[in-house]
């Protein structure tokens, strides 16, 4: 086994390197490689190097975080996986020991190694990588690798859905047809809610919205998206708006359509200062930022074996391991309509 | 518009009697009643009296409270209703005042008038009567009366699948194939659920749960309950179990099905004492009584106008309002393998 | 019994007229007024008249919502009370009917009747009212009036905490130490808080958060608050931040207050757009605003009964009925250094 | 440092040997003793032998887990201890690996290592013991290792009222006023109960009830226990009633006492099978067990410091550390009226 990876040389130029094989701890797997997802903050990363940048000037920076693959070894101690096994990994692994972790939010550990970030800046383009068997998942057979690779992001969704406690008969508006998005809109399928409005600027997100399930779509350059979203779900507004564009645009738009005791979901990365007016929701709203998740893997891979969750219809670009630096150019801007795009590191 | 209603005259009885009007008060809705669905508590009345007797001897007793109809007329306060309009009714109408009804808990008020039993044990199996606007609701233009009838005993299922907080990925069993074992399937199924297993000892009833969705079903008449379920979810047991059989054998078996940190719900009425190990509980699992329904009939209505619940091919057995004697008889002890009859009063 | 009420003539300037005895209607009770506390919100519409002005320009504006007396006369229907019963009220009455109202969340019914503003504006000043049994509560035997009437004002704060999930162990910031601010950290304290930290900048006010029980207060007119928080409660910040001051200049400091995974509590009315920077509580903060309360009275009133919660000491000033125009006066801007001022309309 | 430890010889006697001193991990803590508690499992332990008997025949049986003393030695990856710090521990180390674990619910851990149980069967009662980093806790300057070993009972009561919900204005009973049953009271009185109601047969412990805050206590060796809480509480019950005892007896009495929608926290051990009658409790009521405690000991250790929570005046009986075989032969069966007796191991 010969080992490589996908390290963004400077920002804007990816190499594939030789590497060592990594290290494989008592309780590791060592997995590897088949499928890798690019999200959002890889592009990011790609263009502009991570958003936390790293300490050591010389940090090797690797990218990817959404990954699946085969178990080619197991440590000592290992006791849920043989080798053979298609499995898929939760990226970030938390202290285990601080607060948040005990309570059961290990999303929010501030000492998490995640990869393609702090401290480690680890990829998952890489042909092999091992990890811990606790946060490591196995698929079930009707999964292969490429929607095993996809459970990240839709584990994003999931975790939005649920803390934002999504049930049938819920009213909700997902801002931004985005990778996430989209995913936010099936879990909340998914979860059973039906009156679900999506808004974007981008007619193809939109029609992929229609086909996963939403029941209207507004295209926010052509209407304005408040005086819509009432129209369909009537004055009151929505009981959850969820906001994954991550821009002020969007966000500042919430506090006119959520409900009185409404929810706004902050699932994007917005930067800057957003002007929330808090007369327009002072009948118990609330904002509530998302990271992340926490203990929604299993939930996330249930969802789609059961066929209620479809990220494979999602996919509109596969990439070759070596085709990574196009695959990165490719993704910039939406150049290309990408809806979601992935590497195959391996078959 | 003349009037008419089926009373209980004596237990095993019923007649079809000339009655007057309903009095129609400022913010009631005057109901042409189309279907009206039987209950097993309308069966029991039938055989037995009701559950709570009147104190009035002479009180007459109505039978049926899951129905649907047509708007023929309104109070002179009513807002959100015209004459034509296709509409169910929650059948409790609770008092408002008490800590209960103002803590949005209004299925536990003590001084609720629900239909067919105290205090004035009047039924829906009438051909017209009135209700209180805020507890009649708008059936949606694809949905008939029919499928209105069935809100009811669907909102008990939705009910308690929002009380055990039923999610994508929970582990289920369900004691219980009746009607409302396969409501509660169907909401659980709605929310997102799709490890169900559904436990009874009558095959038709266990078919049917296969075809609303059922993972697996056990036949408790051929295997041993608690080490199918084990050997189906695994042997840590499943997350919620429903007991909906309203037996003690079925109630007793609860303890040894549920997972350390999980939910016990009895839906079904048990009478008598049932022995609980709390040895074999003592991690942390709760056991929470399901009574009735709050606040759940926009959900219900939504979840089976979105096509996710599916109460029409539950109705194995349609009867006329004539027919209202045989339609009692042949409910007893599921003689005619009825999963679900309804009666119709009118087109 | 003959009846008066003070009315606002023009902003600036309260006018006590005769006023026809209220309409008691079968389940109301008649209250012969004894205290009203003074409210910001009356002192606001004393100075510039109600925050929403009435469609009507010539609607008589009544001020006071804060009130306590004794029952003199009971509708027909009345159960509950007595001639001669020790009472205070809650000022606003929901319709009921509406979804918020079924849900148990009749502080943010649309169409509630509240003291002072719409569609009433009848205000508690008077020295007589009429008010629903279902909103009317009994004091106990150690509570006075004075007392009573400043239940409204507790149960504030106790709807704030309870939201908030206030437990002992929390850490907990409170921007602002009027009188909201105040009430807000003594029911943190009787729900078991003890890391307590007041901001403001009056030190008349300090000294009182200091009396009633602050672990610590901030001049924020001499130090840094978001320094001296987390010098006081670590680096991680306070689980729950309560802003009281209703104003942008706190609001805008609780983002880098909050801790990760804490809540941030809109209790203050905070005019115009507040910047908020999402990247800075992007680890699953929540913002969460407050409106008055609902089922909160009886937890309030026993909170003041049993010694845990002490409203009387926060009272620096009583004016008499007659003092009406004074007490607006010495309230505005805080001349008098008031903490909470009272009228008393009777004995 | 010479160590030796109290070891169960055989069921009822009692042995200290020499010991070797424990083995200090990278990230232990070792710990002198100075206080250890006696609970009534270790009671229980010493009279009949563990309630787990260890697979092992000749497994060495200690005893003790609730206790606290000075750090003398650290691994070398602890960053939070020094040397000589007072110092209490959690004795329960759970995986950190399993869905319990990951989901915050660390005390239902099915592989947790637990002091004086399965499967170490390691007890408290020794000079020495080292214990992980993150399950040891630095007692502030106002707490001595007395009052730090007290901690963990007092986590059990303060865990039970978190996880029943307890907040000013509910109204509580407590069956049993046994050491955890007086920890309860403390935990419910913190969090600001005041209509708590204490059952016991004891006089003794019915004072120290009084002592502690009970608004009212019930010998149910005099009067009817239902009767008496319906006399003092009010005809509907009880919002929360915990089972404390551990006995049937007072188990079946909790479905007659507890209010519509309340809840029944089973916080003893109940052996055998205790019938219940549902169709009293069918209106939504809840019977939850309640196990040890996770995510309490900041919150437990505050609550004492602040005062509100008082375990000093529960010591009735100090033992000698020579003295153990005295200590435990005198707390059998309340012979001499121990509330809370402590085993003093060092100074």
């Amino acid at each position: 086994m010969e080992n490589s990876k996908a390290i963004l040389k400077v920002p804007g130029t990816m190499e594939i390197r030789p590497a060592e094989m990594p290290v494989l701890r008592d309780e590791d797997v060592l997995i590897k490689v088949e499928y890798v997802g690019i999200c959002g903050s890889d592009v990011h990363g790609f263009e502009s190097g991570p958003f936390i940048p790293p300490k050591d000037p010389n940090q090797e920076i690797g990218l990817g975080h959404e990954c699946a693959g085969t178990v080619v070894g197991i440590g000592s101690k290992v006791k849920k996986f043989q080798i053979g096994d298609k499995v898929n990994i939760e990226p970030g692994v938390p202290c285990g020991k601080c607060r948040f972790c005990l309570e059961g939010k290990y999303n929010i550990c501030p000492d998490v190694d995640f990869m393609a970030t702090q401290p480690n800046y680890k990829g998952a383009l890489t042909k092999y990588l091992s990890h811990p068997e606790s946060f490591t998942y196995k698929l079930p057979d009707n999964m292969d690798t490429m929607e095993g690779a996809l459970v990240e992001p839709a584990a994003v969704g999931i975790h939005a859905a649920l803390l934002a406690g999504v049930t049938p008969g819920k009213k909700i508006v997902i801002l931004g047809a985005g990778c996430i998005g989209l995913m936010t809109l099936q879990a909340c399928k998914t979860m059973g809610a039906a009156e679900i409005v999506v808004v974007d600027v981008l007619k193809k997100r939109l029609e992929m919205a229609k086909k996963l399930g939403a029941m209207e779509v507004i295209d926010s350059s052509e209407a304005d998206t408040v005086t819509e979203c009432k129209r369909i779900l009537g004055e009151l507004g929505a009981d959850i708006v969820f906001e994954t564009a991550g821009v002020q645009v969007t966000a500042k738009l919430t506090p006119q359509i959520v409900m009185r005791g409404g929810k706004i979901m902050i699932v994007g990365t917005i930067p800057g200062e957003t002007p929330i007016d808090f007369l327009k929701i002072n009948r118990e709203v609330s904002i509530q930022t998302v990271f992340r998740y926490a203990n929604c893997y299993p939930t996330t891979i249930e969802a789609i074996s059961s066929g209620k969750f479809d990220v494979k219809s999602m996919v509109t670009n596969i990439y070759g391991y070596e085709e990574v630096q196009k695959a990165f150019e490719e993704s910039i801007n939406n150049k290309k309509d990408i809806i979601k795009g992935v590497i195959k590191i391996a078959d």
